[in-house]
C-alpha cells in the first residue's frame, strides 16, 4: 500500500502540481473563520501564496505575519463593535426564540429582523471591496488562481467573477440547505434527509417526515424572502440580469465541513467533498499543572466541559445548579468558565479561562465531554473517541447534537429547563453505559478510516482548480434547465396530453363506430 | 504532500489493516472477468486469501495456481459450449436487432428470449452452490470476511447472506441501472442523466428529454418482467418472503467500473465509489519485432485497431472495406484480426492474432485507436490520453463512444452502414484535427489526477468491509421506505388533503354565515 501510494504521488507531482500558486481568501466569521484557518496553513506549508482580505471592522480575523500570507485590509463603515452586536443580537434572539413545531413561526420573524442587520453588515463588506477600484486593480494584478469562500458570507463569488478566476466553498450548511439544493443542485429528497435546523434524524416516522417536509418548504421560503434583495446586487455588480443562486452555483467545488461518521448518508454531487474535521490532530501533552490534575483523578479520569467562545458566561443561578451538579461526580471536572465561581463549586471542579481542548479530549484519562455541541467541538470528540453531554443552544448546535444522540454517542440536557439531576444523570449515563463510549469509538474509527485524511482532501481540491483552472467535469448539467424542466414536468405534461389525445381518440372513434354501425343496425332493424 | 500520505497510511496500518483477510469472490464472465482479476491480483499481493467459486462450465476464468488463490469448483449440468452459445446468441441477437428509437421494442422482445437462456444459466450456477451442501458447509468453514459479487450474474447475495458474511458489488452497470436505482437507492434523475443504453448524452433537448423518461420507463418495464422469477428463487433460499432487488440492495459498497472522466456527472450515495479504469497500468516495452514496425512508422505514427475478443472475426467483405480505408492513412496501423487477409491490406498495415494493448495505446508513437467501445479498452485510451474512432457493436459499446463523442474524444463510425471513405474520414479527423487528441489528454489528467488511485480505492473498500464488517454508516434510510413513502406521496396526499379539509370548512363557514345574515337580513328588509 504504502510503495503504491508514494508511486501515485510521485506519479501526481510529475504531472504538474503547482508548487506556490496563488489563493485568496474571502473573509469569514467566527467559528467559519477558524476551519478555514486551518486550510490555509496548509496552503501555506505546501509553500502557495495566501491572501485574506480582511474588512477594516473584521471581529475574529486577527492578521498574523508570515511571508506567504498577506492580509489585504480594505476600509468598511462600520468597526468591530457593529460586528461583534449583530453576533450578540443573533445569538440572544435564536436563544429567547429557540425553534419548536410551534413556535416555529414567531422564531423566524424575529430572525428575520437580525438576519436583515447581518445583510447589513454583509453588504458593507461586499461594497468594501467591488466598490473599491484601487483594491479591485490590485487584486486583477495578483495572479490569483482560485477564490475560496463561504456562501453564508456572500460576494467571494462575485470577486472571482470579477478576477475571471473560480472560486470554491467551504461550508457546514447554508440556511434551509437552499444553496447546497437549489443553486448545488444536490438532491434532499425530504422522505429520509432530516432539513437542517429540524433536529430529525433519518429515522422518521410518518409525523416527522410531515414535519420534515413543513420545514424544507418554510425555510425554502425564508430563504427566497430574506435573500431575496442579493439578487438585484448581484445582478448590478454583474452588469446583467442574475440571481444570488444562479451565480453561487458556479462553485467549481464544495467542500463540506462534515463526514459521515456525523452525517446521515444522503445523496451528493461529484463536485461535493466531506472533508469535516479537518482540523483535527493527535493530542498534544498539556501544561504541566493541568496534567497533574488530570492525573490526581486516578481510575475515574476527567470530564471536559466548554460551552464554546460565543456565549461566555451564564446566569449564576444557572452556573450554580450546573456546579452542584459537577460536585457529584467521582470525576474531576476541568470547566472553561470565565464568570464568577460558582457557590456550589465542588472540591473535583476547576474553572479555566481557557483550554486546550483538543488535548484534553485526546488525554488517554478524559471519560466526557459536556459540549454546547458547536461542529468543530464535536469533530475533536469524534476524532478522539469521547461521548458527550450536549446543552446545545442555538444555530446548528441542537441538530449537531440530535446527529450524536442518533449515533448513541451523547445524550442531550435541555439548558432551560434542566435541574442539577438532569446533568447528573446525563454525565452518568455517558460515563457509566458502556454503549455510550463504545459508539463514540465506533465514529472515531470511521473517521480516521479514510483513504484520504479530510485536510489533504481539502487541499487536493483546491490544487486541482488551481492546476486545472476549475472542475467542470464535475458539474452536473442540471445547473442548464429551469425548475421544471428539472423536475421532468414538461416531459410529464407532454405525455400526459399524448395519453389524453390518445384516449380521446379511441373514444371518439368507438363512439362514431357505435353510432354508425349499432344504431344504423338498429334501425335497420326496426 | 508525501510525508503526510506515508504518515496517514502508517495510521491507518497501527488503527489495524487486517492483512491476510479471506475474500470470497462469486463467479463472474467475459470483461467482468478481467475487471475482477485485476482486483484479485492486488489483493494476493497485499496477502489477502481469496477464494473464487467457479462453475465446471465456466469458460472465461482458468484457474491458475497460486498459495492464496483457490478456485473451489463446483459441478453444474452445462458445459463451456452451452455459456459460449448463449453469449454468441447475446451478442448476435444484438447485432441483428441494433435498438433504435422505432425498433426498441422488438429489440428487448428478441433479447428477452437470449435473456431467459441467461437466467437458466445462472440459475444453474446458483443451484450448483447453494443446493451443494458440502460446498455450503465448506465454505462456512473458510471464515470469509467479505464476497465480492456483481449485480449482472445474480446469487453471490445469497450465497454471503448464507455464510452470514457482507457482500459488495464490482459493476459496469445493471440492465436499466433499475438495481442501482430501485435497489441502490441512487436517484437517477431523468432530467439530466441519461439512460443507459440509451446513447444520449447530459445536454438533451425537449426531444431527448421524452426519449429519455421513456427509455427508464420502458427498461424498468423490462428489468422488472426479465428479474421478477428471481423473486421466488430468493424468497425460497432465504426461507422467508423477499425479492431480488430488496436482497441485492443489502450490498455493502457499489464498486462502480466508471469516473468522472467517462461519466457525464450525476447524484450518487456515499457507498458508490467510482473506480473506473482500474486495470490501466503504464505501457511495458512492445517485443522486438513490434517495436521495429511501430518506429518504422516515423512522424506519422501509428493506429492501433481492435474490436476486442468478443467478435472474432468481420465478413470478407467488411474485412476488405476497413482494410482499403486504412490503406490511405499515412500512418502504420496494428490490427488485431483472426480471419482471412483482406486482398485490399495495404503495406501499412500488419494483423496480429493478440496485440499487447494496454503498451501500443501507451506508447509515444501512438495517434489513434480504433475500437468497439468496451469499457476496459476505452479506459486504456483514457489512461494513455489516445483519440478514438469507434465502431460500437452491442451491449454497452454503443453508449461507452456516444460518452466519448460527447467529451470530444472520438468519432463514431457506424459499422453496419459505412463505407470506406466514412472510416478513412473518421480516422483524419481524429489525427488530424488537434481537439481530439487535447480533448483525450484533458480526459487523461483527470483520470490522473485523483487523489487515491482507483484500483487503491476499490481495494481500500474492500479491506474497510473486512476491518468493520461492512459499511452500515453509509447506507442511506431509503432502503427502510416504500416506494411511496420514498417519494413522499403519502405526506403530500396527507397535506392536501389537510388543504381541501381547511378550504372545505372555509368555504362552508363562508357559506353558512352568507346563508344566515345576508339572507335573513334580505328577509328582513322584504
Amino acid at each position: 500500500m504504502l510503495s503504491k501510494v508514494l508511486l501515485w504521488s510521485l506519479q501526481m507531482s510529475l504531472l504538474g502540481i503547482s508548487l506556490g500558486g496563488n489563493v485568496l481568501i474571502w473573509p469569514m466569521e467566527g467559528s467559519h473563520w477558524l476551519n478555514i484557518k486551518t486550510i490555509i496553513d496548509e496552503l501555506l506549508r505546501k509553500e502557495h501564496n495566501v491572501t485574506v482580505l480582511l474588512a477594516s471592522g473584521a471581529l475574529y480575523i486577527t492578521p498574523s505575519i508570515s511571508p506567504s500570507l498577506t492580509f489585504e485590509i480594505y476600509p468598511v463603515p462600520f468597526d468591530k463593535e457593529k460586528i461583534d452586536s449583530v453576533i450578540k443580537d443573533f445569538v440572544l434572539t435564536w436563544l429567547e426564540n429557540r425553534p419548536s413545531p410551534s413556535t416555529i413561526w414567531k422564531f423566524y420573524v424575529e430572525m428575520a429582523k437580525v438576519i436583515e442587520e447581518f445583510h447589513i453588515v454583509s453588504r458593507g463588506i461586499c461594497d468594501g471591496v467591488l466598490k473599491n477600484e484601487k483594491l479591485m486593480a490590485k487584486l486583477k494584478k495578483g495572479k490569483f488562481e482560485v477564490l475560496l469562500s463561504d456562501p453564508v458570507f456572500p460576494c467571494g463569488d462575485l470577486v472571482a467573477l470579477k478576477l475571471g478566476i473560480p472560486f470554491m466553498y467551504s461550508l457546514r450548511f447554508s440556511p434551509a440547505s437552499t444553496v447546497e439544493k437549489h443553486c448545488g443542485k444536490v438532491p434532499f429528497p425530504p422522505s429520509y434527509v432530516p432539513a437542517i435546523l429540524s433536529e430529525l434524524t433519518d429515522q422518521m416516522s410518518f409525523t416527522d417526515r410531515v414535519r420534515n417536509f413543513i420545514s424544507y418548504q418554510m425555510q425554502d421560503y425564508m430563504f427566497e424572502t430574506l435573500w431575496k434583495s442579493w439578487d438585484s446586487y448581484y445582478s448590478e455588480a454583474l452588469g446583467r440580469p442574475t440571481t444570488l443562486c444562479e451565480t453561487m452555483g458556479k462553485a467549481e467545488i464544495w467542500l463540506m465541513r462534515t463526514y459521515w461518521d456525523f452525517e446521515f448518508p444522503r445523496p451528493y454531487l461529484p463536485n461535493f467533498e466531506f472533508v469535516g474535521g479537518l482540523h483535527c490532530k493527535p493530542a498534544k501533552p498539556l501544561p504541566k499543572e493541568m496534567e497533574e490534575f488530570v492525573q490526581s483523578s486516578g481510575e475515574h479520569g476527567v470530564v471536559v466541559f466548554s460551552l464554546g467562545s460565543m456565549v461566555k458566561n451564564l446566569t449564576e443561578e444557572k452556573a450554580c445548579l450546573i456546579a452542584s451538579a459537577l460536585a457529584q461526580i467521582p470525576q474531576k471536572v476541568l470547566w472553561r468558565y470565565k464568570g464568577k465561581t460558582p457557590a456550589t463549586l465542588g472540591s473535583n471542579t476547576r474553572l479555566f479561562d481557557w483550554i486546550p481542548q483538543n488535548d484534553l479530549l485526546g488525554h488517554p484519562k478524559t471519560r466526557a465531554f459536556i459540549t454546547h455541541g458547536g461542529t468543530n467541538g464535536i469533530y475533536e470528540a469524534i476524532y478522539h473517541g469521547i461521548p458527550m453531554v450536549g446543552l446545545p443552544m442555538f444555530a446548528d448546535q441542537p441538530d449537531n447534537i440530535a446527529h450524536m444522540k442518533a449515533k448513541g454517542a451523547a445524550v442531550e440536557v435541555d439548558m432551560n429547563t434542566m435541574t442539577s439531576v438532569d446533568l447528573l444523570n446525563a454525565l452518568r449515563t455517558v460515563i457509566n453505559v458502556p454503549s455510550y463510549k463504545e459508539n463514540a469509538m465506533r465514529l472515531s474509527r470511521i473517521h480516521h478510516d479514510q483513504p484520504v485524511k479530510p485536510l489533504d482532501r481539502a487541499v487536493f481540491w483546491i490544487e486541482f482548480v488551481m492546476r486545472h483552472k476549475g472542475a467542470k467535469h464535475l458539474r452536473v448539467a442540471a445547473h442548464d434547465l429551469s425548475w421544471f424542466q428539472y423536475h421532468s414536468l414538461d416531459v410529464i405534461g407532454f405525455l400526459l396530453a399524448c395519453m389524453a389525445s390518445a384516449v380521446f381518440l379511441v373514444a371518439k372513434s368507438c363512439l362514431f363506430v357505435f353510432q354508425k354501425f349499432v344504431k344504423t343496425g338498429k334501425k335497420k332493424r326496426d
